[in-house]
């Protein structure tokens, strides 16, 4: 008998809120690589919000449909390879899908150092802190002196965009949901000061944590946070547009805040929207400065690993509401 | 008796649409030029949706109020002048109010070269001219062969925009109300294809338009139109935001397109706020090129010039209901 390969799969599209029954597990034949492929088992599933807009419709992948198997990237391991561009042993960040096993073209794969702990290339090293690394500088370009507002604050891509903001010698101004969350953000992450967007006086909050207006807003909530963030820029400031989590557990996205257009033309701000794959040429660098951080003390590095393939869809259903702090991913073997 | 100065007043903040009788006309002194100050007449007033979002709050200046001679900027001479920096006789572009004169300081005015016609001071080398063309070129960055979509096509500054586009080798597409509108930019002008925002299939038209998507979108209305091209953007497009007229002419601005920002995220667009002033430093260089193409019949220059001070009221209306087709200004003295 064939080895087994457990999968997840999307049992069908959510109508409003995700929730764990929307998915079933499965066991399926472990596939056998082709001419060119390579077997790969998984080790860390990432979790991401961007999982949720998948469902939505297109972006910059197809749609999911009921019954694939749950699309997700994963650190993978080679355990089986038909090409001389990878061997046995290599590690890859691939879009494996929810499964133990995937046969994988070899094409679009890059093997990873062996960076230890391994988790560091789901996390700070992987597309959360590449994210934010490119999302900050290049569409942000925050100078010394300026203050810098992100939204999701705790999460994986915030919690490390806020601290290459201290680094580059801004004001970091987190927002994420209860006191708790920010009280962590200020004092274990050096976050000058937080905001809770949960709170019935936010935009006082908000007001307050930026006396001299904000320069840089790095937005991955879209909706209300973005438009009261867009009422308080500053003249020529810049939005880096990294994601929309707000809008994504339910249906369509609802209309876009007040102020868009017209605070965009009469303060000159430049909203830029950007995913990390764009940046792929300018990775090595990247890695460099964040592992020269990370190394200094800089820049901490928080993940929240969950055991157990098991576990996948109640993890992204907490991710979506906020349950983690730092990277979420689910350890699937090791 | 002094001599007389006729002005015209903003009576009340409308609530809804603007309408004439919001304002009134009234008869003050004619003003007298202190130090360092010029006495001016207005040859030609300009009218601009923006005059509409003054009376909305604060933008790019401080917001109207009932009682305010109403604010706007005319191509005006020097009568009298108590600085050695105009002369009488000069030419200048200022925020002169609604009046037939008025006493200025001489700090930000600078005189302009006497183009004849006059009204092109107003247009094609006026801040139409130049909101056009920077707005265009520099948060646009058309390349040739690729699809620009610019909305008021008809107006000041979209049937400039439109026509640069081609210029510099693109399909351009012009959005305007109406079939009528349309031809003109066709056949007139020399815009690719029109589309018309109020017909029924205003977004299959758009599709039609724009086979390859669109590359580059000249916003000056925001809302729905904003949103259908939003959807109709090509990775890594760009947004010129000009305007919001849609969004003027009522009281607050309504929430802003859906697509935002997941569009933005997800297509990699760039939103880019502008306003004229910020070019100054470049403003030669844009005329040149604008005189230029005047010369060579590549840039058709269209004005609409309306007679006497008392129908300033009715022509501001007009415009906000695209009554107009080119530069509207209205002729107060020569």
């Amino acid at each position: 008998m064939a080895q087994l390969n457990r999968q997840i799969v999307l049992d069908r599209l959510p109508q409003g809120a995700l929730r764990p029954d929307h998915f079933r597990q499965v066991e399926a034949a472990r596939p056998r690589p082709g001419n060119g492929q390579v077997l790969v088992r998984t080790l860390y599933m990432s979790l991401d919000a961007a999982n949720r807009a998948w469902m939505q419709g297109a972006t910059y992948r197809s749609a999911l449909k009921g019954g694939d198997v749950m699309a997700g990237a994963a650190l993978a391991e080679v355990v089986e390879s038909n090409t001389h561009r990878l061997a046995v042993g290599d590690l890859v960040f691939a879009d494996t899908g929810w499964q133990e096993y995937a046969a994988l073209s070899a094409d679009g794969l890059t093997k990873l150092p062996r960076i230890e702990p391994l988790t560091n290339l789901v996390s700070v090293y992987g597309v959360a802190g590449l994210t934010a690394y490119f999302g900050l500088l290049v569409c942000g370009e925050p100078r010394a002196g300026e203050t810098v507002v992100v939204s999701a604050a705790a999460g994986s891509v915030g919690s490390i965009a806020g601290q290459i903001a201290k680094i580059k010698g801004c004001r970091a101004v987190g927002v994420a949901g209860g006191s708790e969350k920010g009280r962590w953000l200020v004092e274990e992450l050096g976050f000058d000061v937080a905001v809770d967007y949960k709170a019935a006086d936010f935009k006082k909050q908000l007001r307050d944590a930026c006396p001299e207006g904000i320069d840089v807003y790095f937005d991955n909530v879209g909706g209300d946070v973005l438009e009261a963030c867009l009422f308080a820029m500053n003249p020529f400031g810049r939005i880096a547009c990294c994601g929309a989590v707000s809008q994504y557990d339910g249906d369509a996205p609802r209309a876009g805040p007040r102020g868009i257009p017209g605070l965009v033309v009469t303060r000159r701000l430049a909203l830029r929207g950007f995913v990390v794959m764009d940046f792929e040429g300018q990775r090595e660098k990247a890695i460099e400065d964040l592992q020269s951080w990370v190394q200094s003390g800089q820049l901490k590095v928080h993940e929240d690993v969950i055991e157990g393939l098991e576990n996948l869809p109640s993890a992204l259903v907490g991710l979506l509401n906020g349950a983690n702090r730092g990277k979420r991913m689910v350890k699937v073997q090791l």
